[in-house]
């Protein structure tokens, strides 16, 4: 196939030239001095896009190994644990918390809503013995495209007087959406490089609050490769205790560069613009989205509905066979039901306008009911005022 | 600004990242084995694009470069040639012949058609002295969008039993538009890197017929960088006379295997369905092609005529910096009265379709009056049957 | 600086232009068509340079990721595995053993020799009650330069007729010394992607026999991010469990197809040969090697000993501030008194030779007592006919 | 073959991996205003490094092509011009000054030597009439390796009140040997890309002084492609009268930031360093240079003569197929008489050292009679303080 592919899928998400050029250098020695100076400027340079001041641990891992970094730092066997089942990926967590011998309770959802702060409040108010050691909570759930509000839900666990450790869950949010790990008393934010920091899969983060840190010092789930200490005690030398992914590092900070260029603001008023774009877009085709809460449809990524009777998969069959587009699939209970719009990392309209026109053009081929026009829709959105969206966008 | 430039001018056009990479690679010794057999290589696959058995001169220059090689190798100081005012290309080709000391003369045009072949045909026959020593046309008129006949113009030369070589400028339609050297008898075939090649400029070619070769023998304009002959013998061991540009020479391999594995036909027919739904857009818009028949519209590019009293370069500017879109300018006497969009090289669907959405879109934000929907209309023309596209561009 | 940095740490090692050209493009959708296509010529490769038919496992990870892999997935709390002190890497992987819950025994070493496996024997004959439940054995000790004999290791297993697991870390040594997991009854291979194999760390291995797959069916160490079952599961249908490290994966394939143009045999007769040189090096300037046993003499990395009283890290730094020469560091209780070679992975004679006259450079500038010459010593192996040393690396 | 080729040709140098991924990017439109900064950039540089104050003109071309430029732009049909056999190059340009219709006039030399500024002293005071209009001189006359001193032929026409031209060829001397146009009163420096200035080949330049310039406007030799004149008034507007070779030019910018962040004089240093060492290396092998003049031998390249009898070419193709070690060939009446190492360009102490042990072991395999020990003169030289080297280089 001639030209570029469009890969709209919800991350990885595209990586800019920059940052693939960045990644294309030789391996240093991860022990001598070149390297400790990129340690210490990617160290700075996370700390600043999570919003903290305590330290940001770097796997060579996917999210899923730092969701499990999180919980055996900081629990023991048998520790219970409190969770929303916002959709797919929460469930996921889920999971493993049981697989790590973990008691995790898991507040129902409908797959349409982000986490519901106040029944976590109630759970919390209700375990007057402090038994729940951990809230855990996806900032933006990738299966649904709903989001929670994570200062809500730290409110709640104020309000409640809960010493539990908020854990939160930002693969797919981190660098797209606003998020202040130490604003929000998060303890450990937990992140992937394949999103919203532009990046390839294959790293993955802890940001670690003193609380988390503390609690790491008698939790008792067993632990080598994921253990914070010397990890932290190496990271402060510039060096990490095992061989770190050293290309990919190069790109972290390239990654981190090109996101101070043009701000964090620019970026999630930018995500904003391209979600309302992608939502007036679905709104005259006249497909639902699978969040039902318009207050928290995700500026990451649209997860719309197709109509009963209907396969989401054909149309993406039929995307990527005739306009090189890959849209994300239904996942879990979701599956053939939706598709997923990414509408984040290195983007812009005309790009986005690919997308939707991709989308439009296969919705007529494979037989999907719904109006035409959906690319004027987001045109008209898109061609509005950049500064109105960009208020709106970090309103 | 996010996000990847949208590059929608009529070349350089946009390079795949496999040629990209290609010449990302140490430069090699020009005169050892390896650097021998990519030579060899090259020249089978340069034959093949051309559509000749004879050499193809390559050299490191830009396509201007190529004209004056074409025409200090075949002529003589005062020798007359024949061009057609096509464009602004065509204009400037003529003034090159004027510097170099050759009687030029220039068939009267309005730059908004392709070649006269009958009055091509009607000069040659008035011309029984045979003075004219050399027919000139530019197949594809990068300033118009105006395709000129070369079958049509041989036809014409051989209708009036002229003995003048016939010499094509096909830097702008090589490989994005059907083309046979050896079959139209074109006697010198003019081409560059930066077009449907999908190269970055810095190289152009001569594709040489024996009775050019021959011309070359006794041609009297001075020369020594653009010489034939040297040329031609050291190619012949794999080597060039000077220094050539090694990087570039690796891209053109890539680039000419990307074109056999997509394969000829399957190239031009996509420049068709792309120029046929350009063409739709602009009809939707209700802005003028400054091509005047349609059977001369270009599938390389479109040039769109802006109406009395609007800047085609204020909707270029806005293009640019609203939508990270560059389109063509109008050139000389064009200039600000028309827009280009080239859709050649590496491209497909989706993306021509980020580039008509941002047209549409500047179209409104600079105040040119238009219609809505070139965008449903280029849709249309793209999510119908792509074989029955795949035919008309064939045909 | 100028030029280009010489890198002759026992890895990473250097990355091939190819490997890291492939590296860069784009990352694709990891759940779509092309991506299965890429996830089965992986498997297919990688069973072929592990010489085993079963399944490799493919982690974003270190190295000791993959250690852990292989006890998480076969192991119970509590269950007895035995090690052998061949250095530090050994010395690590027994702690880990200890942070897992594991009882580990380490058969005591004096960091100058491979794995004793008439030790290994002597325990599991004394292990009637078969307690030990694996034997974990380090392929090629990377901090001391010795081989140990995994053949041996597995017959004195069966003259045992014990029927614990044999565990063996490759992490230094696959692709560079001669391996076959199958053959030589291996039950988990751990391997990672930055010796070797030519990538950059960030991959890890566990290959896998049929035998320890059973193992992992009643393992209860928790796991989750290491489990192997579903990564089994998904494997097989071309997906991973979680998103894989894509463009890392892109380099897998290229850096093993490099491997079969090149040959196994001849990639290991070529470390053999610069083993060779490199030691005839050492010979000419009278140092000592760390390895006491030629025979175990690792073809990987070549570990020397500075006379007491001198400093291997003031050797390095003048290597790297004078030179551009990054060497490997002692390990552990050997730092400072040794530095380390590594001749592994892409390279060939002259730039072996560029390390081998930077340290002989770096020793007289640092005042390390040496006879010049050994750039000549090594010169005369690499000028010896390459046949015979191919032979000899072969045998 | 493993490992990285080591290329030891006077030209095309070693390229920086910064200049092969500056120049691995999308191709901008090259009348935008991107671009025109680039070019304003690009001029800046280019005066820096060519030390004048005048336009640098930069063609698509190879440095032939810019000794052309050089004449058609300066001369008239039948002009004489006075030219150094110095060597192949010298021989080359005074070819192409013929074919150009120029008379042109060469002082017989011995290949041995650089250019004879005394002799030329006395033709221009014999040539009281000013017949001659231009001095042509080969800075670094690459096929010998011997260096011309430009400072002593200006003083030489400065003595002589010659009004002529002063043309030198630059090609593989430019940002590797001390050169400054303005101080010496050049009037046209022509340069190449591919040497010291670490780029691909393809680019060449025209530095032009105002004596050149006014000399321009009434030279009568035909030129279109060459002329200097549209040339700089577009520069002047940051654009340029043809497609420029736009990724060469990202590659131009990338090198000239890393020989300014280097510095010219520690360039300077580095290159005499080198060159010592090869000398010493030269010597010890009891080979004899080509450049009998020790004050005159270059520090970019080392043309050493095999003994009678005896055939570098063949000691060129072992140093190829057995150590992958391309060296520069014999030109012209050298052929087979002498083999060349460049050490110019991105190069450092062990990148060199490759080089000379690839010579000696070469040396052997092929029966050159010669001393061993090349290798450890080398060293002696590389070993040595590198501030004495700096100063002896700059001096």
């Amino acid at each position: 196939m001639s030209g570029r592919h469009h890969l709209f899928i919800p991350g990885p998400s595209n990586l800019p030239d920059r940052v693939l050029r960045a990644m294309d250098r030789p391996t240093i020695d991860h022990r001598g001095p070149t390297f400790r100076a990129l340690t210490f400027e990617m160290q700075r340079r996370l700390r600043w896009v999570f919003g903290c001041a305590g330290p940001v641990i770097t796997y060579p891992a996917s999210g899923s190994g730092a969701w499990e970094a999180a919980m055996v730092n900081t629990l023991s066997p048998g520790d219970k644990v409190l969770m929303c089942e916002t959709g797919q990926f929460a469930t996921l967590w889920h999971d493993i918390a049981g697989r790590l011998g973990l008691e995790a309770e898991l507040i129902a959802g409908d797959w349409r809503h982000g986490a519901d702060a106040e029944a976590i409040g109630a759970q919390l108010q209700a375990d007057t013995g402090h038994t729940i050691k951990a809230v855990c909570v996806v900032h933006n759930e990738t299966s649904t495209g709903c989001t929670s509000d994570i200062a809500a839900v730290r409110r709640a666990m104020d309000a409640a007087g809960h010493p539990a450790l908020l854990m939160v869950d930002t693969i797919s949010s981190l660098g797209s959406l606003p998020y202040r790990a130490d604003d929000w008393g998060v303890d450990v934010t937990i992140a992937g490089s394949q999103k919203g920091l532009m990046l390839p899969p294959g790293l993955s983060f802890n940001a670690v609050s003193p609380k988390a840190l503390a609690a790491s010092e008698t939790a008792k789930l067993p632990k080598s490769y994921w253990a914070w200490q010397p990890m932290i005690a190496l990271n402060e030398k510039g060096f990490f205790p095992y061989t770190p992914a050293t290309n990919t590092l190069y790109g972290v900070i390239e990654a981190l560069k090109m996101m101070e260029e043009e701000g964090l603001d620019a970026i999630f008023a930018r995500h904003a613009r391209h979600a309302a774009a992608t939502r007036a877009a679905a709104a005259a085709w006249g497909l639902e989205l699978q969040c039902a809460d318009p207050a928290q449809a995700s500026d990451v990524l649209t997860t719309l509905r197709v109509p009963e009777g209907h396969s989401a998969d054909a149309l993406r069959a039929t995307a990527l066979e005739r306009f090189d587009l890959s849209l994300g699939n239904g996942l879990g209970r979701l599956a053939d039901k939706v598709f997923r719009i990414g509408h984040l990392g290195d983007l812009n309209d005309l790009s986005l306008m690919s997308a939707i026109s991709g989308v439009e053009m296969s919705l007529g081929l494979v037989g999907i009911p719904h109006r035409k026009g959906g690319v004027l829709a987001a045109m008209d959105v898109l061609a509005g005022a950049p500064e109105a969206m960009a208020e709106r966008g970090a309103a």
